[in-house]
This record gives structure tokens, sequence and C-alpha cells, in this order.
């Protein structure tokens, strides 16, 4: 990773930070104009503080080495802690989701991170994905139980599929997070598949 | 305007990033998680390319001493522009609204940018938004007219009276864009008071 200076064209910097914001994901050219005009009257020193933390972030934040999230070391602090339970893996799509499930404060295995999920739609297979390192990491030895915790959306049952697919196939025990009625919810208002799904694990 | 590069927490670059593009207008934690989750993961040389932009738009761009527009020079384009009426002054609210004007084909005199408009709800008042250097710039001694271009909100009808006021006393002659129905409009759309201006304007 090597910082490119970019060749500014002078006497067009508020054009190239309006181009440049636009490449920020849900950002479009209003939203962007909006974004600058903010920066350059009412918060400079916002603008420099954000051009320093960019600039660190993508020379310094590189993947952990076991989970595959952002770190700056070589193994992220949760890898690392030796309070873990290193028999679970749960598998998320994000850290996001990580960060989810620790707030949750009921699990205390490990994570990988897969930075994504399959979506036939946007052309992301099994590889591009990196199952490949997730059946490398999970046949450490150690992990007894894979937690399938991708999200419950279509694109996220088809990576949990694929990826029990693929562990079961190694002999890994895949468990999924259980679906049902989320908690404070009356009812009348839970929709009806989730309702079947209640119904059906019930217990 | 000196730039100030942030110490950087050694290990929290992720964090800080997501701190620094909160402060964007319309970014909330969610949104700043993706954009600094897509940035790290899909589009580091946007990200470098991004902070390249940030930091030199931060510290060349400055308000053209005619218009107050954002320039780089210390008359923008516009105001050096020899082809343009000097008899004719605009009074928009953002460059957005003057490119606006511009685009509409319609018009060939110069700007006046207030960067803002009156908004007692947010504590802008008239001096705020910079009615004495509009004054100093309308009274040069060759604008004629002074149109008064600021939005159709309630905060820009404010600006408009309280500007038409602030020039009518200094003996200038303060005009308004027209209210009416907007063209492609079926009339059964259209709302209420527009309507009842549109009557009332009628010619």
């Amino acid at each position: 990773m090597t910082p490119t200076p970019q060749p500014a064209r002078p006497g067009h910097a508020l054009e190239e930070l309006v181009e440049a914001l636009r490449r920020l994901p849900g950002v479009g050219v209003k939203s962007a104009q909006r974004m600058a005009y903010h920066l350059l009257q009412h918060d400079r020193p916002g603008a420099l503080h954000l051009s320093g933390a960019l600039r660190q972030a993508a020379q310094s934040v590189r993947h952990c080495s076991r989970c595959h999230t952002f770190t700056e070391a070589d193994v992220c602090s949760t890898c690392a802690d030796p309070r873990r339970d290193t028999r679970l893996l749960a598998v998320v799509e994000t850290p996001a989701d990580q960060a989810a499930l620790e707030r949750s404060g009921s699990y205390n295995g490990l994570y990988f991170v897969l930075m994504g999920r399959i979506s036939p739609l946007d052309g992301v297979g099994t590889t591009d994905i990196g199952v490949e390192r997730l059946l490398q990491r999970a046949c450490d030895g150690t992990v007894e139980e894979v937690v399938l915790a991708t999200g419950f959306t279509a694109e996220g049952e088809l990576t949990a599929q694929a990826l029990a697919t693929a562990l079961k196939a190694r002999g890994l025990k895949a468990t999924r997070l259980a679906r049902g009625v989320p908690v404070g919810s009356d009812l009348e208002y839970v929709d009806l598949s989730t309702i079947a799904y209640a119904l059906h694990d019930r217990r």
C-alpha cells in the first residue's frame, strides 16, 4: 500500500473535493456538494481531520491474519484475547455484525469476518468471500463448532447454506443462529414467515 | 488557515476514521461505518484521493472578494468575466443555487452568494449572512438592480424581506424572482398557495 498523493488541478479544488466525496457509498452529487460546502464554510478543521484520518487508515489498517477483520496489528485484539473460548467460531458478514454480537454479551467465542456475502446478482461468489481462508481457520484442531451468524436476508441465508455445506464436508459442526420472534414484538406485527419459523422451531 | 495534522491514536485508525466521517452533514454512525468499511475493503485509492482533495480544498479555497462564493483566486471567474452585465446583481443562498440560475441560461448578471440564510431557529441573523458586505457590494455605483433569488422557503422569504428592506433604505432597486406554477405542472397537483400567488400575479 503506497500512498499516492493525487496531483491537484489548480483552481478546481472544490470540484475535485465534490468528485472525491461522490465515491463514498450512498453519496450523490447533491449530498457531496452539501458536504463540501459545509466543510469549507463551517468546519475546515473537520476537513483536515478527516483528511488525516483517511490517510492514516488507508495506510495502516489491514486484515487480522486469524479472523480477517480490520486491525492494525497482525492479530486483532479479540483473537489475541486469552479469555475467549477458542472452541467456538462465529462467522459474520461485517465488523458491524461482529460488534452487534459482542454487544449482546452472550457470546465468548472467536470470530471470522467474511467482509461480504455471497450475492449472485452482484457477481460475488464463494471464492470472493474467502471460504478457503475460513476452512483453513476452522480446521485448526481447536474449533469444535462454527456458528453461522450471517444475516437473515436472502443473501445471508445463501451464504450460510454454502458455508454449512463446505464445513460439513470437512467434518466440522456448523450451527445457525435461531430464527424466531424478536424480543419486545407484538405477535400481530411480526411477519408471517418469522411466525412460521417460530412455530416450527418451538421449544 | 494552518493545516493541523491530527495526532493519530495508534491502533485506533478505523475508529478515528468513523468519528471523522460522522462530522459530515447527514452522516450518522451507521453510514460512517459503512463508508469506512467500503473505503478500506474496496477503494483505498479512493480514500487517499479523498484525503488529498480535502487537504487541498481546506487549504486553498477561499471566498471571492466581490461575490463571496468559493474560489481559489482573489476574484472568482464569474465576477472576472467581462461579458457579464454588471448592472444586475442576483443574491443567492448557496453556490448550488447560483449554479441552478446559471443552468437556466436566462441570467447574465453578477451574483452575491450569502453562504446561508436568516434562520431564527438556528440563531442565524442578518449579521451572520454578511448583509453589510452585500450592501457594500451593491453600492459600487454600477449595480442598478438587485435580484433577490433566495429560496421560496420560510427562511428564504425571511432573508429576501430583510435584504429588500436594507437595500431600499440605501435607495437601491430590489426585485424578487416571480412565484407561480412550475413549468410542466398539471394545475391539480400544484399546492394551493402557489396557485393563489399565480392568480394574484397573473399577467
